[in-house]
């Protein structure tokens, strides 16, 4: 007898390690879910891919994800959400719901600013959008305007997990360097691999600047679409999670382990389509 | 010519790495001012000292750390706040300002609490203290109730730096059965090592328990402190950071990089008296 839907776990994807800050936000909000991640970590970073290519990764995913068994989905992460949400939702209707990260943080950014000067960090891909654009002058009825940076090395630095260096605080400061010149109260982390170094961006950015990352208002959200949708798993029970990886599942056993604090048993390896070369000369982001 | 006294460093002392969660804050919050960090690691654990010895350790810490110079001593240690506080104070008076762990939490807490329902996880040695009844009773004019948990493990268990596993997970779910139990709405990590593992507690109390930890608080008594003695660093100016250690210095650059996400450079070893063994034989605690 198959699962019912309500017994389906709750699905989530990501280009590496970064979207596990994501899943941490559902797990202490939602305990009682399911949970099944995927990390495309064969083809990480995304941060510098086309848009097309990005969309055909997230229908990728997104497929192998359905064929697990899901009964809603997560982009947790922010280059894939900006470029494939609103095709991958269309794509996808009346089959799963789906949530992605870039309008939970654009609706918390524009809650937070005093002085409607916002600050975004995140990957070319993600900043070429005009995503976080479009969705911050939605949430703050044009009140507030977007100052954006994008890195293109942030994102793979966290994503090889050494020490934090001298190069990183580089990096980080670089990044910070235009938000500080620009006196931005509120900077979004449009990549959800950033919250891992926040200790460092805080201390760079200072007390008086909000960072708004999206883990907690995405699940929220997806408290909110189970509940709607009458989806949600009953409350008394503990609920399980299962990780998939298209790179190395080793490596992603013992990054996750770190990043997320929640010892990962086994990682199941899955095959994804291999990526072209990324076509910008500068390398790579998530 | 001595450095006038505005251009002393803010002096830090803890058991181990644990208060560099503390440092962290203050250089959020006053980049500009230097700052000397010295971590007792040879006689870590300090959770399960009596209050003689802690006593004696804070006394000899503050003295080398005076010796250095110093405008300003937090004792970011809960044991050894719990136990040697008002003595050191009174026997530094008139020569430097001390600002210990215990007081701004609590009053946090008191804040935070709707229920008047507190949980407090530490070391037996602070927990035996009772310091934390007393302030938080102070603090909320008696309305808030104080659980404490004693855990003898779960400091050494994030100061030996390994990886989060079941038996971290484990460790913190003992922690907070009892205060789950309580039906606590507020917990107050009474040692400066449990932010490391915050996910952690947060994922274990669940997203309606507010998690109260002092670095936050302290960085704005220190500057409260600074500003009423007219002791603050001109703010603009970019401060700097030393780091002393009792035992191995490359053991504690590399835990310290990793729990501050601050590169260090440079540890430099100091003498302390010998510790004796634990009195209990339980073992250890920070």
């Amino acid at each position: 007898m198959p699962p019912t839907s309500t017994e389906l776990p709750v699905a989530v994807f990501d280009s590496g390690v970064g979207g596990l800050t994501v899943l941490h936000e559902c797990l202490v909000s939602l305990p009682h879910e399911d949970y099944l991640y995927l990390g495309d970590t064969a083809r990480f970073p995304y941060g510098d891919r086309s848009p097309r290519e990005l969309l055909a990764f997230a229908r990728e995913l997104a497929g192998i994800l359905l064929d697990e068994g899901t009964k809603l989905l997560v982009v947790a992460c922010n280059s894939a959400t900006a470029a494939a949400l609103p095709a991958l939702r269309e794509e996808l209707e009346g089959r799963v719901p789906l949530i992605g990260v870039v309008r939970p943080e654009s609706r918390l950014a524009a809650a937070a600013t005093r002085s409607g000067r916002v600050g975004l960090i995140a990957t070319p891909a993600t900043v070429a959008s005009g995503a976080y654009e479009r969705a911050l002058a939605d949430a703050s009825g044009g009140r507030a305007e977007l100052h954006a940076v994008a890195s293109a090395e942030l994102a793979p630095m966290i994503q090889n997990g050494g020490e934090v260096d001298e190069r990183t605080v580089e990096c980080v400061e670089r990044a910070c360097a235009p938000l500080r010149g620009a006196r931005v109260d509120t900077v979004i982390l449009g990549c959800t691999h950033y919250p891992l170094v926040r200790p460092v961006l805080q201390r760079t950015l200072g007390r008086e600047v909000e960072i708004v990352s999206s883990g907690e208002a995405i699940a929220a959200e997806v408290e909110r679409e189970l509940d709607a949708a009458g989806l949600s798993a009953p409350t008394d029970r503990r609920g399980d999670y299962r990780f998939l990886a298209s790179g190395d599942p080793e490596a992603f056993r013992r990054l996750g382990t770190r990043f997320l604090q929640l010892p990962i048993a086994g990682v199941r390896h899955v095959e994804v389509v291999p990526a072209g070369p990324v076509p910008a000369a500068t390398g790579a982001a998530a």
